[in-house]
C-alpha cells in the first residue's frame, strides 16, 4: 500500500525552469508564455493541452509553473493548476500563499478551470485567476470539465479573487485543437 | 523554483498501513475504522479533524487511506479525500481506477467534500462515495466547504457515482466538533 505519492515536472519543463530569467511586462506576455507550454506539452507527449503558471503581482516574477500531467504522473489530480499552485506553495513555503502579511499571486491558466480546479482555487490563496480559453472550447474536443456552479465567476470574486478570462482565448483554443486533431487521448 | 511536490502519511499512519491485516465486513465497520483515523488525526497533531480511505468493493480490501494533512505537507491540496484518491492511484498503477475491465472501488470519507474534492471524484474512477458527517457538521465549527453546486449529489449519481450520507454521521460529527473545542486550526 503506498503512502507518498509525488508529482514531478518532465524534463524538458525542469529545464526550462532551471535557467529561467525571462521577465513578463504584462499579462498578455504571461499568457502568451503559458499557452506556450500547453503547446510544448504536447509537443513533448507529456500530456494534455493545458498549462497554468503562479505570478507575483506586483513584480510580475514567476513563482511556479506546470501543464497537464495526469498520464505523466499517473494520478487524476496533475491537472495543469492543481500542479502549479501546489509548486507555488512549495516555492514559497505556505500553504496558502496570500494573507495579510504577504504579497498577491495569480494564476495563469491556458483554460477555464474544470470542476476541481475551480474548488481548489480559493484554498490556495490565490488573488486573481486569469484565462485563456473557455471551458466549451475544451469540451469541444470531449474533454469533461466536470459539474460547476453556474455562478462560478461570480462566487469566486465575492471571496475577493479578481478573474478575467478570454485573455488571448483563440490562441489556446487552437492548442485544444491541435490537440485533438493529432489524435491526443481525451480523458 | 520548486519542480516536484509530493506528500507523505504521517509516521503514526504509514506504522498503521505497513502491517494491516484489518478486514472489513461491512460499510459501517469501513466507516468507523475512517472516522478513527480523523480522531486520530487530531490525537497525533498532524491535522484537521477529517479522514478517507478507498476500499475494493466487492472483496471489501483496503486499497489506501489518508487524513486531513493540508498544514503538515504544506498544501492545500492536502485534504483526506485528494491524499486518499492519489495513492489508490499510486497503489494500483493507474490514474483512473474504475473501468469497464477492472473492479469498483469505494471513497469513504468521514465527512461530505468540499468542492475541491467534490470536483476530483469523478476524475478518479471511483464507482461510491460514502460519507459520515454533512457538510453543515464542518461548516458550523468555521471550516469553509467552497461553494458546490446544489445538486452534487444527484450529479454524481447522473456519473453513475453511488452517493451514500450521513452513514454514522454523528459520531464523525463529534470528532469535528472535539477538534474546534480544543482550539484546533480552522483553514
Amino acid at each position: 500500500m503506498e503512502t507518498v505519492f509525488s508529482v514531478s515536472l518532465p524534463p524538458w519543463l525542469q529545464d526550462l525552469l532551471r535557467s529561467f530569467k525571462q521577465s513578463f511586462p504584462s499579462a498578455e506576455e504571461k499568457m502568451k508564455w503559458v499557452i506556450g507550454l500547453s503547446r510544448r506539452n504536447i509537443e513533448h507527449g507529456t500530456g494534455g493541452p493545458f498549462a497554468a503558471a503562479v505570478f507575483e503581482e506586483n513584480s510580475g516574477r514567476l513563482i511556479a509553473a506546470s501543464a497537464n500531467l495526469v498520464v505523466y504522473s499517473g494520478l487524476s489530480i496533475a491537472h495543469a493548476e492543481i500542479t502549479a499552485l501546489s509548486l507555488a506553495q512549495k516555492t514559497l513555503g505556505k500553504h496558502r500563499l496570500s494573507s495579510h502579511l504577504s504579497g498577491r499571486y495569480e494564476l495563469y491558466s491556458s483554460c477555464q478551470p474544470c470542476a476541481m480546479c475551480l474548488g481548489a482555487i480559493p484554498w490556495s490563496g490565490m488573488s486573481a485567476l486569469i484565462c485563456a480559453a473557455r471551458e466549451e472550447d475544451a469540451r469541444q474536443v470531449g474533454f469533461d470539465e466536470g459539474h460547476k456552479p453556474s455562478d462560478w465567476i461570480e462566487a469566486l470574486q465575492k471571496r475577493g479573487i479578481d478573474v478575467r478570462t478570454d485573455l488571448l482565448r483563440s490562441e489556446a483554443a487552437g492548442v485544444i485543437q491541435t490537440y485533438a486533431e493529432r489524435g491526443g487521448t481525451i480523458y
